[in-house]
């Protein structure tokens, strides 16, 4: 079953992980890292749906969040749910597989498949834990850029993300403008805020200060930090929900009583809710994953070599853009969203810009959302009108 | 030194503590909990300022919130910081200790002198830890009402707190109608949130993570749970600031570096920031007061035995009152102030409204708001001017 996709660098060794395919790129090819250091092996686990069209023109890119992987719209191979974004990609969905051919890259520093802080480290042969280097979004986005070059695809039709995705989206649009034909970043910000880095440093810090954390070498003590994760995601899985969303969904209800306690068990629904989340958590991801990415997201800043003028990352621009958010999201609200349409309308690029109301918060892009699916459906067709697409592959 | 006020309880053992002075009632004088349980002995440490007049018709009880304690206008003890509301409560401040007689206690399940998870249980001899029997919001204002009664007074001029404060503020107000002649809650609620709730139980599993936190009995194994108590302090402290407050003073600015360091050091000013708010916090703090006190809030629900019509909890009360929120607070926000008005309103009472525009968030109700000042200040003239009080004591 193991198999590892040909591509230039490519040596014969198995995938590493088990998720496949893999796109393995050898220590002749190094992947050159924005904190200095050459990274190889490189191995890119990924997804992919529909059919690439004969001229290579329909390919889509959906570029996942923090916690996401390639599972965009496939049963995921450790929790056995349905692919994460399985209501927007796939037959007749608003990213029609289709019509389109979809990629899905878990990110460099992940930890279902791609290269990261579980893999092995060559210099030692044990896994990387913290002497694997510090990524960045930018980072993530090279290594995708190899990935698709691998495939034989000159140019994006579209490359799609929300949250920690939308900033690849930008990143993808800031680096490769010729390779983005149309972009759409969503639910996300050009810069990642001060109150959002401080809840990932709370995260970060739940970890740490887990004694199974090892000071980051616990794969090799057959230890691991659930605890400490699992606190990470409780603190984080708030930040993704509304006020009202968590009111609506549980107020005050008491799980499996009549009446309060009176001690430290869950005695209301949100908690016993949260507790699951986190539990649910340490299934499926890696703990010092989970402290690159966070760090990535923390560096992310589009606009700092730019005296924090945006508008001057995306002069000139040819890139059509569809920005998104909603209307509860107070992890990457509105405001956000407007400074990057403010930028490119700045920049004299093609942007359209839609909000969305709704009570469901941050993860409103993940869920249920008509209006979100209407949006892509209607922006998709115009872009594939424009660049020439046909119906049908 | 030491010192304990004389009441009917009383017995001539020391204050436990060491915090003073302690008002005690004795194993005969007990205090039976909303849980049922019996508690004694139970000390309550306090502070006074100003002076008692005659008819002892000039005191103000201020309810400190959930890391505060009974040093709102002197020097802290262990910090050697100046009291928490030395800005509101002194001489000539709104509220004017030349003019009143202020009492501030430590709640019951604190741990800065009152009875708490950190006291002796008389039954074993050693610290209560998790023996302790969770408290409620109402018990706290039956063991306030108790030092009350022993300083001999009938009747509070007036009852004020923020945040957890301002939930005894309202409890007070409703289980002692006549005892209170006018109220401030501030930046408080009737009723803790889902989403509040949800944050307690972060802080309280960061806590209970902890190996040190030893089910709850550390004080016995010489250990403390400082990085778990560190963690909780943390992911609190982000929700006492607003997203422009963090943004404002922090944005993205970096710490005693030129460039990002791509480590999990405090490259940003805002993660040494709150490293530092979570370390000098286990200076202070208790771990089980932590988790005892947060329940406390999560119980507080004034509407719940009328069917949720808070209306009903203050039906004929004859007490004024004064509700202040402000517009940047997301932890108690002014939704939470509105309901608390309108159900006053419905009920007949007096009561007056004001929301202070502010950027910083929860926290403003301990920061430098002169319009906080002014409406103290004017509120408290106009009920001492209606409950016949002369200017001086």
């Amino acid at each position: 079953m193991n198999k590892i996709t040909e591509n230039p660098g490519r040596d014969q060794r198995q995938a590493s992980s088990g998720f496949e395919p893999v796109m393995r790129f050898g220590m002749d090819a190094p992947l050159l890292l924005d904190c200095g250091v050459s990274l190889a092996p490189l191995e890119i686990a990924y997804q992919t749906y529909g059919e690439l069209n004969a001229d290579k023109s329909n390919a889509i890119l959906v570029c996942h969040a923090l916690t996401g992987d390639q599972y965009v719209a496939s049963t995921h191979p450790i929790t056995g749910r349905p692919g994460w974004w399985s209501t927007i990609v796939g037959p007749g969905r608003p990213v029609d597989t289709s019509r389109y051919f979809v990629i899905c890259a878990n990110v460099v520093g992940g930890c279902i498949g791609s290269t990261g802080p579980t893999s092995i480290n060559p210099a030692t042969g044990k896994p990387y834990g913290l002497s694997f280097p510090v990524i960045t979004i930018g980072d993530m986005v090279n290594a995708q850029a190899r990935l698709v070059e691998a495939l034989g695809i000159e140019q994006l039709f579209c490359v799609i993300g929300g949250s920690m995705g939308g900033m690849q989206v930008l990143q993808w649009a800031y680096d490769y403008p010729e390779k983005v034909f149309s972009a759409v970043p969503i639910a996300t910000a050009a810069w990642h805020s001060a109150q959002n880095i401080a809840f990932h440093e709370v995260g970060r810090q739940a970890i740490m200060a887990d004694p199974d954390w090892c000071g980051g070498d616990y794969l090799n003590q057959d230890r691991r930090p659930e605890k400490g994760l699992a606190v990470a995601r409780m603190a984080a899985h708030i930040t993704y929900l509304s006020e009202s969303a968590l009111h609506e969904k549980f107020g005050r209800n008491l799980q499996d009583r009549e009446k309060i306690g009176f001690g430290f068990e869950a005695d209301f629904q949100v908690e016993s809710y949260l507790r699951y989340q986190g539990a649910a958590f340490v299934d499926r991801f890696d703990a010092n994953s989970y402290l690159y990415l966070t760090r990535a997201m923390d560096y992310f800043d589009l606009a700092e070599e730019y005296g924090d003028v945006l508008a001057e990352a995306f002069r000139g621009t040819k890139t059509r853009f569809c920005v998104v958010s909603f209307t509860s999201d107070w992890l990457f609200p509105t405001s956000e969203s407007r400074d990057i349409v403010q930028a490119l309308n700045a920049s004299a690029a093609n942007v359209s810009f839609v909000e969305i109301e709704s009570q469901k918060g941050h993860d409103a892009f993940l869920l249920d959302e008509p209006e979100l699916f209407a949006t892509l459906t209607g922006f998709l067709n115009a872009a594939a009108q424009k660049r020439g697409l046909k119906h049908g592959v």
